[in-house]
């Protein structure tokens, strides 16, 4: 038998992202399993049944590309890749601070993962990161030398990639985009600092600007009522059918929004002039909306004319764009024979 | 006769320094002639009469370390680097937009070089990614993998180094830290921006916001003074000196200054995470009164707590570092025979 597969895990909060891909980067299973917040080996011990389970060919409910047929078991992984929310020591293999995590924080990653996973080559990575990889190998950042990546999510990540290697810095803490200060004395961040592009772009900062906007006397009877109707339950989606259909107020929020979202995007181009930049996470489906005035902000402010029209497009893998990247990660930093 | 000397050449608006470094980096020469605005070739002439002279132990006015005795001729020449304001075209060897030396704009430096060396072969690089060159060989950034620099003159320019390597990015446009937007409402830059770091921490803004906060009811009689007195002769060196005797307002000012820094350093450290940052140029000069509430800002800005404490040092070289750093450069880029 062969172990020619590789394994990619992303952790999230609730749950568990998983794919199996071949040597050639086929998808060949796409699954997830729930998160245990305060149990990392039973978490990864579920991952390792489920992952057996649908090598078997005996799983039912997951997504399944080709056949699974004759895969067999976990002897055909040749390695494991695991992403995770927040900062991922990659010399110690334990994970740092971790606002989505904060159950699994100081765990000693690797240790884990070869209690579940044997004596499998395994690979650590933070999940943003690990998202831009798998859009780098396989995404919207194919055939790319340099790319940055910002994750609109309910928080705002980032990752950088130059030379066709993640940039995860000195003390492994590069990445943080959004964290970057847009202006000292904006709204307030999560991270308790003021004027985070976090605080205007994240879902948590865009749905507050919306409850704004709408005690706003100007805003428009759809717009008010949206939020009214909806309170706490209210999603960034529908803002952006909103903004779809021409709502003023929705396109004001989402321009804002994108302009934050240029001025960051811009002083990334004029740091590190990349080959590409790459918007992912779920306030990103807002499409144009955001990244129309996004785009009009960078021209505005990158100095090298040569670089004022660095592409800032979508994310194309989606929601399992960390444990794709995750699978190449190992794919790429198993020892060749 | 061996070639195993290296000339450096930095070229500003006014003048162009040099130096000749041996193999083992040891500064032989150190040198300045003055900048033909208009006239590459000329600048170029003047350069390579005036080394030779040196060379030929038969100056007398340049600052000369070490015994010239013997050294000959431009024989002794392996490499010419050359360091140039504005967006250096590493490909084509052209220099693109360049506020400093207008009249240089869309020479073909590597051409020019050879008009006046021969077959050397030639390096070329924008002069703050020299400059941050020089401190990483021989300077403030020395031991280290990875560097960001700032550089406080006139206007703001930076550099980045990654992996031992000068980041120039996908179109030469990297390392535009100046214009890194702090505030989309800040005060107007010479780029045509608002709220550009250059718009705060280049001499020119800073000599305006000096001149603002003279006008304001709190100034002190000494700052007011010093500001009415010497009008469009003040100093970022006399403010600093004030500020050295204690003056509130120009300690204000400084600190403003430092924060403004900090909130680019903090940004930096949170998408790089770098060994360390330097900070270069004249304004850089007021030292402390700039960089303890720049390290303050710093530390409240980076999400990364392993990352929180990145050493920002002031620039050791003093104003020949980008004339070393071309030097190194040439040294570095000569193929090994």
């Amino acid at each position: 038998m062969t172990a020619d597969l590789f394994l990619g895990a992303d952790v999230g909060g609730t749950g568990l992202k998983y794919v199996v891909v071949s040597a050639s980067g086929l998808i060949i299973i796409r699954g997830e399993v729930p998160t245990a917040p305060d149990d990392v080996g039973a978490t990864l011990e579920r991952l390792r049944e489920a992952v057996s389970e649908d090598l078997s060919g005996k799983s039912a409910g997951n997504q399944v590309t080709g056949s699974t047929e004759g895969l067999g078991s976990l002897g055909h992984l040749a390695a494991v890749g695991l992403a995770c929310a927040g900062i991922v020591d990659l010399e110690s293999g334990s994970l740092g601070r971790s606002p989505n995590l904060p159950g699994w924080e100081g765990t000693d990653l690797t240790s884990q993962l070869h209690r579940a996973f044997g004596s499998l080559p395994v690979t650590l990575a933070n999940d943003v990161n690990a998202a831009l990889y798998g859009e780098f190998k396989a995404g919207a950042g194919m055939g790319c030398n340099s790319l940055v990546m910002i994750a609109l999510g309910t928080g705002v990540g980032g990752g950088v990639l130059l030379n066709g290697q993640l940039h995860t810095g000195a003390h492994f803490g590069a990445g943080e985009i959004g964290h970057m200060v847009l202006d000292p004395r904006g709204p307030t961040c999560t991270c308790g600092g003021q004027g985070c592009l976090e605080a205007w772009a994240g879902s948590v900062g865009l749905l507050r600007s919306a409850r704004a906007a709408a005690s706003g006397s100007d805003s428009t009877p759809a717009f008010r009522n949206l939020v009214a109707d909806r309170g706490s339950e209210l999603t960034t989606r529908e803002l952006s059918a909103l903004a779809d259909a021409g709502d003023m107020t929705s396109l004001d929020l989402f321009r804002e929004v994108g302009e934050r979202l240029g001025q960051a995007v811009g002083n990334l181009v004029n740091i590190l002039d990349p080959d590409r930049v790459i918007i992912g996470g779920g306030v990103a489906q807002a499409g144009d909306h955001i990244l129309k005035p996004c785009r009009q902000q960078v021209a505005r402010q990158v100095l090298a004319e040569t670089a004022r029209t660095v592409p800032v497009i979508p994310a194309e893998l989606g929601p399992h764009a960390a444990a794709v990247g995750a699978a190449w990660l190992a794919r790429e930093s198993r020892p060749t024979a």
